[in-house]
């Protein structure tokens, strides 16, 4: 690497203001490319676009504190932390799981705040400087050109950068590019379902009568149905993001943008069936006007390998690897890109790796992680919508914390949500070949178990033997 | 449908002209666009591109006719027939292995010469017109807008059509126009082996001095060698062309494009020891300009769905299956081109349906036959690098052979690449499902067979129902 480098980031979005800070800190100059205009200012923002919010927890918290352990401080001062799932029975009934074994919170975050404080901590760095309204054209990474539009004048850009980062997202056009000029494995896959953000608003204290949460707050909040679920992310203005994820066919065909009064009733009709705890909070008038006005969200798994282009380009975030927003909602897509730029950024830290050897052995090296919680995500889709309610998913979940919280298990044994969610010193990859040798060994106990009842053979020393022997190994 | 609809066909290759007939046969009105120069004048070919050529067989032969039977007499007059594959061994024996049951043949044919052929056919038609030097730029399918920009002289041309046929290759323009529409699944996926074209020159015969075919003309040549091969097919002015194909890592990173007479020397080893009687009938300088200039092309496979938009769009061929190319060479993935027309055309014979609906329809039917051969094609790469040398392979095959042709299973058992290659009649899918099945049965007779001989019972009544039975089922 040649003295002061110079790195283009396109995107502004979370991962690419980290990206940015993380290289500066590494004496890069940095220039960030946004094609929206500047949305630190209020009125910049798409009035559907403030009211999504993110479960931020410990992958996305650490990728930030090895980079800036202050700003993830000051970052953690704007959260509501949520301490587990609260599910909502369709008779009302609450049932509480929590999502650690010692009271692990994941946070509640408005996607706008975060990225508009990531943002303002970029923006404080000497050599980062920020250009919004430029859309990028195309590039040539070999000859180091990218050319953007510049949305306010219509006129084209031409810079030049040492490194292109792209953090442009699912549709990424740096992707794009680099799949024009070398052979990338790719696919995007749909799921069926489809999102719709809505919203509760708060509530008042029947004595001061201030604003308060009309749930609690400390919760994501889940109305599990089977095919389809509502879920619930607390704010701090102490109303809650709502989103409704249900397949087209069956849920939204029946429910499209009411135009008459008949249209209306059946969208209330359908929560009053469904939802009527969560409809007896809502804001009835808004609740339509949400599914008047709010987009049908699609949801898809986007996977692609390498990362990379020589030393000249490299995908991270929803660029690189998209995934449905099933853990903790939308948040483990959000938090894995942030830890993509920690995982940058350890590679970085050796330094007898040219800048191609790094770029290499990031897309080598981070594909099978991305690969797992693709996969992941899409597995807890499932789990969120049908199997919380089950009666073999609870047991499971009991026998995982009982055997994570026995003396002679303990640190050893991680329930699946606990390594994804609070545990950044697992790869990804680690975490599936962890659970699947746990979910082994519960089928092994099982069965051994039935075995040994039927033979009335219950706690004999052979079967202590073998199971501390398989638990040790 | 309205009286004379307009069709749009982007795209002049083989399944473009073969679209165009097809529609124009149906009443309506066609522009075909091309982005290259006019190709039936020969100076405006590449170099490179001529020397390309394809296994023509009974799924393309078959479409064709479906269409227009004089024009699929025409075409077979120019190609050369091959009956079986040889196998080349590295020390220069020869394996004989016929292709169909009862002599049936594919057919070699240069790709330039039937694209001219179709090409030429299509502009007899008098409501076809041929656009080249057309490039899609963009399309607004709802506005039936099409944007070529015309490279002649760089102006943007604007048309209208009905509906847009994207015969337009693996790296389709209106495929990415749908995907920017619509929810489209889709993936590519690179193979590690790339390819290079070779040639061998016509020999001389040594009494009257005419050029006479080096290798027999009606054999589709090979020469398998694990992790790479070469191959060969014949040529009417009496030359091969060959195509070499291998990894990068091992092979072609060895045989990188010559500079010096030393790396020069390194190409003619690597034939002596691999392909010594491929060597001795090859022109060696040409072949040392061969890996000086020919490009090192990548192998893909590309899957998608659905494959329309609305009624406005659809893909066809490459655009929207690519698949590698060893069913008989490149062939297998020009057939099934050409017979996705044939396929939808069949559904337009159906007029109580809409155009929507006969779009719809072909994406939803057509989808698992694509994914079958895209999936066959993969698994006849392992094939014909490997297995053809094979003793199970080899046993497999005249099992196979003897089955087909016993008295009693006559028309009953095919082998798979019989059903492939000559039988139009039976879609991918079922192919699939029918060599499952025979696979299937084949490993039950091996089974019952050990163990009936273990047990001195072959030949029991038992053993002879038990196998009648299953094959009448």
């Amino acid at each position: 690497m040649s003295s002061n480098p110079h790195a283009a980031v396109v995107g502004a979005g979370l991962v690419g203001c980290l990206a940015a800070c993380m290289l500066e800190s590494r004496g890069w100059s940095v220039d960030i490319y946004e094609a929206r205009e500047d949305f630190r200012i209020p009125s910049n923002l798409p009035t559907r676009a403030r009211s999504i919010n993110l479960a931020f927890s410990a992958r996305g918290i650490e990728a930030i504190r090895s980079i800036d352990s202050d700003m993830v401080d000051r970052l953690l001062q704007q959260v509501i932390p949520m301490k587990g799932r609260m599910i909502h029975s369709p008779e009302g009934g609450l049932n509480s799981q929590p999502y650690g074994l010692d009271g692990e919170r994941i946070n509640s975050i408005d996607r706008n705040l975060l990225n508009q404080s990531l943002l303002k901590e970029a923006s404080k760095r000497s050599n980062i400087n920020i250009h919004f309204c430029h859309q990028l054209v195309r590039a040539d990474f070999d000859e180091r050109s990218l050319y953007f539009r510049n949305s306010k004048n219509q006129e084209e850009v031409h810079v030049k950068a040492d490194l292109t980062i792209g953090a442009d997202g699912s549709y990424s056009k740096v992707r794009e590019q680099i799949m024009r000029r070398s052979r990338v494995d790719f696919s995007q896959e749909y799921i069926d379902d489809l999102y719709l953000e809505l919203s509760i608003p708060p509530g008042k204290d029947e004595v001061t009568g201030e604003p308060t949460f009309a749930l609690d707050p400390h919760h994501l909040h889940i109305w599990p149905r089977h095919s389809f679920m509502l879920i619930a992310l607390p704010n701090q203005d102490k109303s809650f993001t709502c989103t409704l994820f249900a397949p087209f066919t069956g849920v939204f065909d029946q429910l499209e943008p009411p135009k008459s009064p008949q249209e209306e009733k059946k969208i209330i009709q359908f929560f009053e069936t469904h939802f009527p705890d969560a409809l007896g909070i809502m804001d009835q008038s808004e609740l339509i006007r949400c599914f008047q006005e709010n987009p049908r969200g699609s949801l898809l798994t986007i996977k692609c390998t390498p990362y990379h282009y020589k030393d000249k380009a490299l995908i991270l975030g929803d660029a690189a690897h998209s995934m449905v927003p099933f853990y903790g909602k939308s948040s483990q897509g959000m938090n894995c890109g942030l830890e993509d730029v920690r995982k940058l950024s350890q590679l970085l830290d050796n330094r007898s790796l040219s800048l191609e050897e790094v770029l290499e052995k990031y897309s080598s090296t981070r594909h099978q992680d991305l690969v797992a919680i693709c996969d992941l995500a899409m597995g807890n889709y499932i789990e969120m919508r049908d199997k919380v309610t089950r009666i073999d998913y609870v047991m499971r979940k009991a026998l995982d914390g009982f055997l994570a919280k026995s003396w002679f298990l303990r640190g050893k044994w991680l329930p699946l949500y606990t390594m994804v969610t609070f545990r950044p010193d697992l790869n990804y990859s680690e975490v599936v070949k962890r659970e699947d040798r746990q979910s082994k060994i519960i089928k092994w106990m099982f069965r051994l178990t039935t075995t040994s009842m039927l033979l009335g053979l219950v706690f004999t020393p052979r079967y202590w033997s073998r199971l501390s022997k398989m638990l040790r190994d």
